[in-house]
């Protein structure tokens, strides 16, 4: 299925890639001449453009120098690229019309859609049937427009065009735009494409995303987010685009203050951050937390080669800074390279006694850009050293701008990152440049070099993830989960509880022996079957805290079974005389004393769909908030993931002299019931609590054993 | 004693505060005009001293441009500051030479002292000595030397002078104050006095912050540190400075790998990160994590005004910056303020229709600066907002000068504390001059602006802290405190155990009735004594793990008391032929799962002293690692803070269904712990495990009960 959708869009996306942003012919349409019009700054922008630009208004022959139509339709030959920034209530028209001309790229600057009320809302529906009637790849509305260095478009109203680069940059906020290209300018920071996705009608995140991936001209993609329409394409395009291009987020509204102020500023539904955190990360997608790492992290991946290992030098000729960047290095992801034996003598045959051979390296105040450079080369030539961060202090004796010089040609015979904190002022303007043309950052705080190459290792590990998709499970009876399901609809509430185990079972997750009885005797041949002592509950929609009225029996006999199922019932008729009461639950006596207790649930994310929860039960999870999160289905790798991830996972090890849980077999729980969520949109919320994970036995025990079970069913999803 | 002290030393170095930054007469010892010298280098930064320069030297009658002399005793006329940098085996001389004519401050610039192995550290210890001998203020060895804007003075080899400013710095690093003198003077940031702290043999950081805090040209003190010399001084000086002077450190060597470079690099022994952590929060200094920060706090401190409450206000023109700043405040201890009805309807009277008048504010992309300054004015208005967050993004129609213009005229007005991300590239420079002359600073990023904020917040906090010193217990025995760690004089290891438990009864501590018994008999009277059924465990120096070799029993009953006194010390010698068993401890029965298990533990840190543990008992300090330290003695406001700040405290409040726990009851514990570990030098390390905190009971049992110890103690110490 998503090999087919991608080679589908793919192909599609394709041929008019480069009608999007390389266009032969661009026509404006609602083009004026008007002192502080949208149509204007949009033509004037215009006049860089290497290709052609014709102007669209009614009654008019020409607007500034470019000759005008009445219509799209009466444009001579073929419109690559329609910008329209007519009154919201003739866009749909203009759209039509573009569409029966068979012009394939239209961008609608035009506001007062889907952000605008319910009529805003139905003009914005209605774009999107035409864009589809008509194939048309449309972006906006309510944007700023669209650019691309490559063939110097700029068909935006924004006041700056972006420097050339190869890093293409869509955002969600157009004055985020402006505001980066004013910056970026006098940074020398330079974009290939940049695209204001306005209201991401038709052409969203996850469009532009697998444009760019094919892009010769695109290094790194950087995506400003509120939202995303489609957290599971999102993320399915994102694993495949991240084996080559690096890909930077910043996802705003993470906080629930800042998401209170996304959702009223974009009117877009706004997930849980849960959803969005788990989606990113195994979308393969790096998420900067503010804009100062959003074009670090971009910097270090377009100007760098790939570490090889997360070991990393500091070459210093100033011991302070030179700590402040290991401290750095500690706070990372990153760790401090060892050196070899050879590289130390090799450093102490080169510098002078007082030197510090260990990492960091310190090359002594009084180095000049030789013996630097020197230490530099050596450092960077042990095998065990991924990449160098350069720290320097001014002196008499080092010359930065031959210290610049040296660092590039290091860094290129090396073929390993360097990234660099020249530490200074004005003496650093030139050598910072040098360093910048060739893609080494500099920056004065040595934590900034340091987070840079964060970034560039968390990308190597990205790319070079060796991602399995989500396994099937041939046991899986999916007639009998849904024929469980359906109990539902003969309920009341939506909701199902213990009596509905066998849900699990149909999955294959592991449930104690035993079924639900609705009479004493068929209660007593159940508790036969199993033999020994077993566990009674009452089974009853409408009490949900079963043991606080009584409604649990640990340890029955066989003998009072049938008493038993009795007392059961009567308990729940006393607490509750109108409680429907289905029967009672008949389990094998499980020992949880020998296991460790978790939680395993679910929840339906607006945008990513189902979202898994793992953590340990008790405190863990509802006092120490101790969870984890994944988007499902889930791989192996990341339901083993999900393990490691929670503070308490030392416990699963076997922490405090326990014998170790059975991994393998609370995972595959994990998968499997990564599974029935997803292929189940009727179940909305899950519970698995207590999921009971035990250490691996030889007598066919299950290493994992769900012992309780709620969920919520929508019925008219079944 | 601590007021007396103080008085004491603040009025010695009032007396020589000037001398030192604002001296009449500066003498270079050791000036030569040799190219490329440090002694040339000093001299020539000292041309625009507006004082007096001599030099000495033997031999010379001038030097560059001044009269030299033989030695410091032939200059004529009083000397106030000598700045030294003959050869280290000569210092000690020039030291000598100060003394006796009279110079009361010294600066040793000389390298070749306590980081140059025990040669070294012979001649420091001498420097140390004349000092005292001669009450000179030294600053120094192996120093860049001093500067004060104050008086044009740059005693120093560091190749640039700071521009003048109230902020004053001291660093660790010499290498440090070059980078950041550099860097400033590009960002117009400046300095009211720059120290180079090198090896602070005499003069060290409390000092200098005691100095400062009485300086009236200085706002805020600035930190590189990458030890304390004595963490105690420093705690207590800086709870006194910092109610009205702020104090922004960075403590070098956070990390484990960076600690293990930082003490490569100042040879000085590092004290353990988690007694920096907490000694830096008790003494009230902010910490900055990284350079960035260093200077961003200082930039916000020095210029604005603390707010009155942490909530805050965004107003912006541009939707997705909003956020980003929203976000930010989000990650921040600040709070998004909530607006009076007064203030949204002023604001929605003055903006269009689809403007935000809620927080963050969004005048919308089209505002002019009079538009944007209306929203300013009324959102500062209002009573409930502390402070606000300007972010614009540039529009056709915002004019930047006159923005910044009008928002450095509404913060004055309003006096509460603004912060700007005007976002730009060049067309900021000039309004960014404009907000910085003001005080106000400006960013790029909103997440920084905030963040500078958030620590005007947090100072504003410390300001108005109402520090109270540790409690006296009247009823503490200390010299039965001391009978009992004189026990160790007879082990052959330094280890009390849970014989020792009187220690913790001398001072207060709860601990269960009952005592150690060196015979069945005397076993059996104190079974009798305690009434019910007793614990009784086997006491041996020898023996850690009680439990495991069977030498603890639960719930004894009174007529086994004496047999299982032999079964106990069977054992004992069972396991170990050759260990000394000292007897069996026989307690009262206490009911564990009627509360909490905690552990209180000490250990004693190089630079600090004792430093409190206190945590949860079990999983949540051995697997979660779920603990917080305070340097002893604690006031009763701190040892109830290390209650809440656990991430396991909801249990002790009474989460999940508990009672709460005795929470004074604990409290006191805390702090009567302090007092033991602080009036006993000996105890090396202590732990109380499990302290069992327990509900508040009306039947006059203990809230918090000390079940088990264990200590080591220096005899020596004793």
């Amino acid at each position: 299925m998503q090999a087919d959708t991608n080679a589908d869009t793919g192909a599609e996306a394709d041929a008019d890639a480069d009608g999007l942003f390389v266009p032969e012919r661009v026509a404006v349409v609602g083009a004026t001449d008007r002192e502080g019009s949208v149509g204007r700054a949009i033509l004037t922008n215009l006049a860089e453009f290497d290709g052609d630009v014709v102007a669209v208004n009614p009654g008019r022959e020409r607007v500034l120098d470019y000759p005008c139509y009445d219509g799209l339709g009466d444009v001579p030959g073929p419109v690559d690229l329609a910008v329209v920034v007519v009154p919201p209530s003739a866009v749909a028209d203009v759209v039509r019309d573009a569409g029966e001309a068979g012009v394939p790229n239209v961008v609608v600057v035009t506001a007062g859609f889907g952000e605008a009320g319910s009529e805003g809302a139905n003009r914005e529906r209605d774009l999107v049937a035409l864009a589809e009637e008509y194939d048309i790849t449309l972006v906006g509305p309510n944007c700023l427009g669209v650019m691309s260095t490559r063939s110097g478009l700029n068909a935006s109203f924004g006041p700056q065009m972006a420097l050339p680069g190869s890093v293409a940059f869509m955002s969600q906020s157009g004055a985020f735009i402006t505001a980066v290209l004013d910056w970026a300018r006098d940074q020398g920071f330079g974009f290939s494409d940049v695209v204001s996705l306005g209201n991401k009608a038709v052409e969203d995140e996850t469009d532009f995303m697998r444009r760019w991936a094919r892009s010769e001209e695109t290094n790194v993609v950087l995506a400003y987010l509120e939202s995303i329409v489609d957290g599971r394409a999102f993320i399915d395009t994102a694993r495949e685009v991240t084996t080559d291009t690096p890909v930077v987020a910043v996802k705003s509204g993470r906080t629930s203050a800042g998401a209170q102020a996304a959702s009223s500023h974009t009117g877009a539904l706004a997930g849980s951050e849960a959803a969005y955190e788990a989606g990113l990360e195994q979308a393969g997608v790096l998420r900067a937390e503010n804009v100062e790492e959003f074009f670090d992290f971009a910097r270090a991946l377009d100007g760098l080669p790939l570490p090889e290992t997360d070991a990393v030098a500091v070459v210093t000729n100033a011991g302070g800074p030179g700590v402040m960047a290991t401290d750095a290095v500690g706070d990372s992801g990153l760790e401090m390279a060892s050196l070899a034996d050879a590289t130390r003598s090799a450093l102490a045959d080169a510098l002078p006694a007082n030197a510090n051979v260990h990492n960091p390296v310190d090359v002594i105040g009084d180095a000049d850009v030789a013996r630097f450079c020197d230490a530099l080369d050596t450092t960077l030539a042990d095998p065990g050293v991924g990449a160098v961060v350069v720290v320097a202090a001014p002196t008499a004796v080092l010359d930065y701008d031959g210290l610049a010089e040296a660092v590039v040609d290091v860094q290129r015979e090396h073929g390993k990152p360097v990234v660099a904190s020249l530490m200074g002022g004005e003496r650093v303007d030139a050598p910072a440049d040098v360093l910048a043309d060739a893609g080494v950052p500099n920056y004065f705080d040595p934590a900034r070099a340091v987070d840079s190459l964060d970034a560039l290792a968390s990308y190597a590990a990205i790319s070079e993830r060796d991602y399995a998709a989500p396994r099937g499970f041939a046991d899986v009876d999916r007639e009998r989960a849904r024929a469980v399901l359906e109990r539902v609809t003969e309920r009341e509430s939506n909701q199902l509880g213990v009596e509905a185990m066998d849900l699990l079972d149909a999955y294959g997750i592991p449930t104690p022996a035993g079924g639900v009885a609705d009479s004493p005797d068929e209660a007593d041949s159940l508790a036969a079957d199993l033999g020994g002592d077993v566990v009674m509950k009452v089974v009853s929609p409408d009490i949900t805290h079963k043991s606080d009225i009584g409604g649990v029996e640990v340890g029955v006999p066989r003998e009072e079974v049938r008493d038993t199922y009795e007392t059961l019932v009567t308990r729940a008729r006393n607490y509750q005389p109108d409680a429907r009461v289905l029967g009672v639950q008949v389990q094998e006596r499980v020992d949880t004393d020998a296991g460790v207790e978790t939680i395993l649930g679910m929840t339906r994310d607006p945008q990513f769909g189902p979202l898994l929860m793992f953590g340990l039960g008790g405190i863990f999870v509802e006092v120490l908030e101790d969870t984890t999160f994944r988007v499902a289905p889930v791989s192996t790798d990341e339901a083993a993931a999900m393990l490691d991830d929670v503070d308490a996972a030392p416990l699963l090890r076997g922490a405090r002299g326990r014998a170790p849980v059975d991994r393998e077999a609370l995972r595959e729980c994990v998968e499997r019931l990564g599974r029935l969520v997803d292929d189940f949109p009727a179940i909305l919320e899950l519970d698995v609590n207590p999921l009971l994970a035990r250490p691996a036995s030889d007598d066919g025990d299950a290493g994992a054993l769900a012992l309780d079970l709620r969920l919520t069913v929508d019925p008219e999803k079944l």
